[in-house]
């Protein structure tokens, strides 16, 4: 995105009725609204509205829908994202997730190894986890991912594939565990299973973690912040602990390491920067020592 | 996230001088500057900045950095990508990725079966089919992630892993495709591999599609949209089209179905819902023929 670009959105909402009528219109039953409906609702007369219509229609925010004699106005899809952004999510978009439905479909995925009652138990858990720290931005899908990765650590436990499992652990789950993971994933491909934690987890990865894990090539794919389970650390070979040592349990049998690392958080991009580079040389050399990968 | 608790961020943004002086300070160098400079570049008086800048401050938007008998101003890292959202993306905050060092990496991770020249010659390719239609959002993790799973695909078809696979492609590969794909990888695990792909690819899934997955607990990970790509097809033992038919180029011994659905674009959330659920009910009986996975 270019900040030149942009600017022309701003300065449209920065209007305050053409954000209240974007509002109106995104809150509006299926999502459109009528020029009379939005006059009546501003308490505004109709060729008012329809002159702010016709600015946030020239500025792409808006399209027009004909039927017969009325047109209806809705949300441009290319700025629904922007206009979230600027707004807020809208107060009823999302139904409650159907959480017996994300059970069943779990215990299809995992049927003849486990119950639909451990299903349940770990989704309810995964749930509370991450819903612990208040308003927790796409719960229903996370907490279903982070049961998977749990129910896979523990058939894992049951029976060891042989591949090399790796746990990297610090604060937020948010910055240096991430960048750790991105990375290894990126080098290691489905040599090692790489897995994430940390002892008080933000709501989300930053957005500078993103950045800086892209300049080198490196998704972050679906990964967020989630916190430390026993299981995840029952099932790693190597449990890598980054500025958060004292709240990782011990286990016989498991290879600690402690990674001395600057915190990225309120830092700049360049120091960041230096941050991901020091993981990158660690987690390389990390690498070769479980499965020998040559340098470049 | 809630819009009434949204809304005071907005409406500090909506007074011109505020937004500017966020635009300063973010683009600052190292990300912070001082109510002097602000002033200058402002052309208004210190007391003036001061008195926004404690405006800007009880809302939450700048955190302060005293040192001595100065005080530093930075972006909250918790606003940075509402910050973002607003004024778009920082002019300078990305380096230009390095293809070299992409490329390094990804030669470790296929020692031994792909050669770097070959990696190389795939990533420019997935490089420049995603830039294609402009300016591609995290272009080089993207292209990266696009070309492993390229490179996985060539290696199938060489050494067939005997994991069944499956290939969705609908035209803007953010909508039908992205529902379809998301739902097997939920109901699947990893006994099914899934590829999407577009006709003519969208630079984004669109957030409708996210929420609507996550209401039945399903992530879309880190899947984006792309092109068709002759080794995706040549890999799969299944294609499924959506509404893009003739793109699809036919090879012998692969089976083709072709899913009559309504396209999800301008739709309000219900009709995208039900689309949802048809894609989920073909899934399912898909997913059942393919590995015999029971109902619930």
């Amino acid at each position: 995105m270019d900040s030149v670009v942009e600017a022309p959105v701003l300065a449209v909402l920065a209007d305050p009725t053409r954000a209240r009528i974007i509002q109106l219109i995104r809150d509006a039953e299926g999502g459109r609204a009528m020029v009379s409906r939005l006059a009546e609702q501003l308490g505004l007369r109709q060729p008012t509205v329809s002159h702010h219509m016709a600015a946030l229609h020239a500025e792409g925010l808006v399209v027009r829908e004909p039927e017969g004699r009325r047109v209806w106005y809705s949300i441009s899809p290319d700025e629904a994202d922007r206009v979230t952004a600027l707004l807020g999510a809208p107060a009823l978009a999302a139904e409650e997730p159907d959480w017996d439905r994300v059970v069943d479909d779990l215990a299809a995925r995992y049927h003849g190894v486990f119950s639909r009652e451990t299903i349940a138990r770990y989704l309810t858990d995964s749930r509370d986890l991450l819903a612990a720290r208040g308003p927790a931005p796409l719960l229903a899908s996370r907490s279903a991912a982070f049961t998977t990765a749990r129910l896979d650590d523990l058939h894992s436990l049951e029976q060891p594939a042989g591949t090399p499992s790796v746990l990297f652990v610090c604060v937020q789950n948010a910055g240096r565990s991430q960048l750790a993971a991105g990375i290894l994933r990126q080098l290691a491909g489905d040599q090692v299973i790489v897995r994430t934690a940390g002892s008080a987890p933000a709501a989300e990865v930053r957005s500078v973690i993103v950045t800086a894990l892209d300049e080198i090539g490196v998704t972050l794919g679906g990964e967020f912040p989630k916190p430390l389970t026993d299981e995840a650390v029952r099932a790693a070979d190597i449990v890598v602990t980054m500025g958060c040592g004292d709240a990782c349990p011990i286990y016989p049998g498991r290879r600690y390491l402690d990674w001395d690392l600057a915190d990225p958080v309120g830092q700049p991009m360049s120091v960041i920067r230096a941050i991901r580079d020091d993981i990158y040389r660690r987690v390389r050399t990390l690498l070769e020592e479980l499965v020998g990968t040559p340098g470049p």
